[in-house]
């Protein structure tokens, strides 16, 4: 699956929330990072077409300027998409990541902002409908620059799953993805991290042995209530 | 009242649409008729703001492009708006002057777009709260082109009480709009001409002591009705 993540920030080398997520995609394959250009007032319709449609997954990245998308976007929507693309982009992905400089509890009724996410961005699922695209879940960052280091870890797990899981991902698909990844670091990692990272491992399968213990419990249950219409 | 018209319009000389509205605000006063120019991919933002300050109304005027404003518009928005705005925005009306290449019935739940303008535009709803200016009803524009000159008449003599009365307008300010706008044109106007502006003027001062008639016989039954909250 070929995902193409397309940056749209007037200045994405100045922002430390679009170099973090650049930094945690060096390690995945099959990532196109596509930062647009504002430099000519002019994008190369064909050329940008073509991404397009080389791609399985497209990720629109943006910081959220005045409640929308930032004009770098919107110019690139403007003058890149054609009604011809609609064949080509029928039953892709579209992907939205948007990071906030308000909280996100600001985002709803009686917050300060008033409007949720999902209103204010409803323009680019209009567009994914227009495409018959299957728009993901929003993946949401919550003012960046307030978090912690504990907090940014969990985002760049996140987010790195939110590109290359299947989505929305079942928490099964979650630990194989981590699995997965320890594998990966083992082999990189020297004798003692490797010990290390063995040992998590091990923690991480007695987990998964459990919980897949304790849903093949709640499997009937569930399936019961759900027959029951509770 | 001063009234600002910002047209968001990558070429507003080339749009059908904008040249019809243009030609419908000639004659009106207090109207300040500003196209956003994209020459140099930059606006002045002191000089724009200024403009913004001088204005107790002001009407953003574009077409829906993908679902959303022109880049034109966002770009003004990302380069021009500032937090020191808020001071002197607040209590300003924000109208919308929106034209659409689709349908007005399309937009809504079931529709081709399956999203309501008021979702769609519901950014330009939150950039008003922010600055705490009072959000006008939105004034659509349903695909201009397939309007007959009927049709377009009605569209000039609403979009001129859009701009120039107080705004949602009662029946009785949109009557009196009326007789003073026939009153302007007898005073420009020829002999014959001048009669048949009379006739009509007298038709529609008799209709409109009708419907106060009618109002005066409504008015305590509506009470009534509100009293006892049918």
């Amino acid at each position: 699956m070929q995902t193409l993540i397309i940056v749209g920030h007037p200045t994405p080398a100045a922002s430390a929330t679009q170099q973090f997520l650049k930094a945690a995609v060096q390690d995945l394959r099959e990532i196109n990072w596509h930062e647009l250009a504002d430099v000519k007032n002019h994008f190369d319709q064909q050329q940008e077409q073509l991404l397009l449609q080389k791609s399985s997954r497209i990720v629109l990245q943006f910081p959220l300027y005045w409640y929308n998308i930032p004009n770098i976007l919107k110019r690139w929507q403007d003058q890149v998409l054609t009604e011809t693309l609609q064949a080509k982009l029928a039953g892709k992905e579209l992907g939205i990541v948007v990071n906030l400089g308000k909280a996100a509890r600001d985002f709803q009724l009686g917050g300060s902002v008033g409007f949720s996410l999902s209103a204010l961005l409803s323009p680019l699922a209009a567009m994914a409908k227009h495409f018959q695209m299957r728009l993901l879940p929003l993946f949401v960052i919550d003012r960046f620059g307030y978090q912690t280091q504990e907090q940014r870890q969990h985002l760049l797990v996140a987010y790195q799953q939110f590109l290359e899981l299947p989505q929305p991902a079942t928490f099964a698909q979650r630990e194989d993805w981590f699995l997965a990844k320890l594998k990966e670091k083992k082999l990189q990692a020297t004798g003692q991290q490797q010990q290390q990272l063995e040992l998590i491992e091990q923690q991480l399968l007695a987990r998964t042995a459990d919980l897949a213990d304790l849903q093949a419990v709640l499997h009937p249950v569930k399936e019961d209530d759900e027959a029951h219409g509770r």
